[in-house]
């Protein structure tokens, strides 16, 4: 059994906390030095992605003393501990099973009587064979005709990963003719999301996914009525185009109001639910259950890559490693996620909420307070977008912001233009290379105003092109990186009980029992 | 003249730094006393917002100071300096117009021979004019057929403020039956990004805006490219299909390639130019020049809030104090803007370039290095979907982040549906007051993992509905915040130079001028 310590509490830290000594990564990536340094500073992901690390203030001094952490910290056993099945998630008393979609990493894991890679791969098969019939017209709407839109209802986990993956596919599907309907998504209790939806597509011809674990959320609920009844306004009932993504014990399992429903667990969270049938339905639907095989399979590759015992050869651990390093040790407050890739646009909100919602805590796994600083504030936008917009306080701004990039050798469509002799993609790739180089060298000069300091760290993550395959990498590792940052910090990264608080306070404001300045604020509204 | 001082210089803010007393929120929003000050902290922007600031830490004498600093640092006099016509912009020599486009604020501005009031109604006239001959079908396509899709062709402040406004409308203008024409945006330099537009419309039917001030931005050169060529292999002439928003110096201008060619001049910013040419052309396209008149006028009206000489009385200045006094003296390095409307889903990514590049500077407009921190990294997703992901991190994370929430009476589309006996607007409205006062007043809990520490600060912008008007006072609102924030600083708020390393370095990629680990990200990128 691993123990669970405290990050302050471990030598290796301790240590780290002592050392002065700083990497200089302007001087590092100097020269033929730093040449050799950023060829040979990298660690596959998986699926043909690798981390390059070469434009981090590290060298192999440091790097050795980080993998002394990981040894002490335990990094690889915890993770064996967690596809093995143990109770992970100690606040809510729960296995953590997401990797076990994606494949078997170790042993059975029976909970509730039940082998659960079994179940997760039953549910697929259902998803399949129902995403099947729905393509090849066996199930159709009232008049016949072919379902051409799937429509996700659901929010956080069930909307930001889902989408995010949709839109990495969308065009790639295009370019690979494999997108069998157009996929929408319903989120926000703003009743304006779920009004503009329904106004740009044709219901007739709409599935509609609702995705609720307890079947109780209320904003999902209600973005529900809004669709049932564009639905019955169409002329059309509303059993003939919904099915559920729910929990077994849930109201809308075995309910003849949907068409079918797929099921999903308590042992994996929302914001890791994307390769679950909360991901998997949608994305089945969108691309055929054989392109959602491969998201699932990239994914088993970065799962299977971050068993490996040495740090230095795990990328998502190595990663982890050099995150806690430049917050605890260099203390910096966030880090940016920067895809050169459009596809990626909505991929840094997934980020986004995948890495604050699991490491944005101030207890540990046993609900003590911890006296350092954990998840740091995560934002970005795609590449070159970003560089004409915030780049600006990226480069010379009086904060450090370290920075993760990707970026791919070839672009998702076939199609291209030269233009000044170089092809888009070329420009792309050029841009965010350029960018490592200025954000870690600077430039002297005697305008203070157009000099650049330098020493902005950043690594990157280069595949050959985006895939189904690379895209299930990518999420993995990042949840993989997420899930070894929690260890190292000693937290539950598994719970959200900071979300609670408001849901609570809500229902107060619409029973109207408030008073003092919830009260004015809630009169303000007219509630 | 006013005088520019470095902010560490003003003996207000020395005061402030040696005052080590502090406001606790949660305190100060108890009781009945708590109830008095969240209704009467408020401010008028403009066009019905209004600016509540209770849920901040501050108190009468805290903002007494605030507003000397406001006094010392000749906040409204800079103004007054740079909106009669000022060099505001030292670094580039130039005027700072852009408020201009909405209003006479004061003397009439004259540069290069030219009333500047006089050329930006110029062009607003020459759009409108355009705009009402594509609508009412006088310019139409080679088929005789009208336009029904516009599509902005433009990267960085081109792209994100007119993204970030046309969607905030886009429903509005449904509900209200004055969608013109549908709008898209094409600004990444990934092929993948217009090729993917140029899937889903309709090419004969769509006018197509190349803004470029220079007629040089490569970027948005490439992506011209992709456009004629799809233009020519619809059989048509992309002269017939393209208009340019462009300086008069351009080669764009004058140029028989495009149908009409608007003029914006040097002395608007990208970040700064949603009331230009810029996005008077896609936005009057969009709507009618008409709601483009009205997004002008509530940003005028905003401009003109912003002039009074009480700080205390003066959102835009108040909210820039307010910040300043959070990233200075209590340390925060970010802040999240929050609205509650599904509307302004990209008005976060519009503000992030806004504040970052406007104010993410280390040098003083001197060109001196600056010893005090300067803007913050801001970022931002629609409520209530943030709630669900990454609020986790600001209710329970280890580092405090300043909120501001934007909230809306009614929603833009007339419908609503009631579910346990509430609107979804009233639901919407009740959880951004619930949050509000679940950030600044936490919740005691003897169980560690769901206790809430509180005092965590936000103001909210409070409006009836998201109309033209509102929105553009809402634009100017933030401007002007920033403005006085880089005046309190004593920043040109009005260059970019931390753009340019970047764009030097990859243009010697595309060219193969490189060495060291330059080359060696080109070679792996197989440039």
């Amino acid at each position: 059994m691993a123990s669970w310590k405290n990050l302050d509490t471990l030598s290796s830290y301790k240590k780290l906390v002592k050392d002065e000594s700083r990497v200089d990564i302007k001087t590092a990536l100097s020269g033929e030095d730093g040449a050799k340094r950023m060829a040979s500073y990298k660690v596959p992901i998986g699926a043909g992605l690798t981390y390059y690390y070469g434009a981090k203030a590290v060298d192999d001094a440091l790097l050795k003393k980080l993998a002394a952490l990981a040894k002490e910290a335990e990094l690889a056993e915890k993770y064996k501990e967690l596809y093995n099945g143990a109770v992970i998630n100690t606040g809510e008393n729960r296995l953590v099973l997401h990797q076990l979609t994606r494949g078997q990493l170790g042993d059975d894991v029976v909970a509730d009587g039940v082998n659960k890679r079994e179940f997760f791969v039953g549910q697929q098969e259902k998803i399949a064979a129902f995403a099947q019939k729905v393509h090849s017209g066996e199930i159709r709407n009232a008049a016949g005709e072919k379902f051409t839109t799937v429509v996700q209802i659901g929010i956080g986990g069930s909307d930001l990963g889902p989408r995010a993956l949709y839109l990495a596919l969308e065009n790639w599907a295009k370019a690979n003719d494999t997108l069998k309907m157009k996929a929408k998504f319903i989120s926000n209790v703003d009743p304006d999301d779920a009004l503009a939806v329904l106004s740009e597509i044709d219901v007739a011809h709409s599935l509609f996914i609702l995705v609720s674990k307890s079947g109780t959320t209320l904003e999902t609920l209600t973005n529900e009525s809004f669709v049932k009844n564009a639905i019955k306004k169409a002329g059309l009932d509303p059993a003939d185009h919904m099915v559920a993504v729910t929990s077994e014990t849930s109201p809308l399992a075995k309910n003849s109001g949907y068409l079918e429903a797929f099921f999903m667990d308590d042992y994996i969270g929302g914001r890791y639910s994307s390769t679950s049938a909360v991901g998997g339905a949608v994305l089945s639907l969108a691309f055929g259950p054989e392109v959602f095989a491969r998201i699932l399979a990239g994914a088993n590759e970065a799962d299977e890559a971050a068993k490996n015992e040495d740090p230095l050869e795990n990328a998502a651990m190595l990663d982890a490693l050099i995150g806690v390093y430049e917050r605890n040790i260099l203390g910096y407050p966030s880090t940016a996620v920067l895809p050169y890739s459009q596809a990626l646009s909505r991929f840094p909100a997934h980020l986004q909420q995948l890495d604050m919602e699991s490491n944005g805590k101030s207890v540990n796994r046993f609900g003590e307070p911890v006296d350092y600083e954990t998840g740091p504030v995560i934002f970005g936008e795609p590449g070159t977008n970003g560089q004409h917009s915030f780049y600006q306080l990226l480069h010379q701004g009086t904060s450090i912001i370290p920075l993760q990039f990707v970026g791919f050798v070839e672009n998702q469509f076939s199609d291209d233009v030269v233009i000044e002799g170089s092809t888009s993609q070329e420009k792309l790739a050029a841009n965010v290379s350029a960018q490592i180089i200025a954000f870690a060298c600077g430039k002297e000069d005697e305008n203070r105003n157009k000099y650049f300091a330098g020493g902005r760290p950043s690594s990157i993550i280069i595949g050959r092109k985006l895939t189904p395959k690379a895209l299930g990498a990518l999420l993995a590792h990042f949840e993989n990186k997420v899930m070894f940052q929690g260890f190292l910090w000693n937290l539950n990264s598994f719970d959200q009980e900071g979300v609670q608080l408001g849901k609570v306070l809500a229902k107060k404001v619409l029973a109207h029992e408030t008073d003092g300045a919830l009260k004015v604020l809630s009169d303000l509204f007219e509630i």
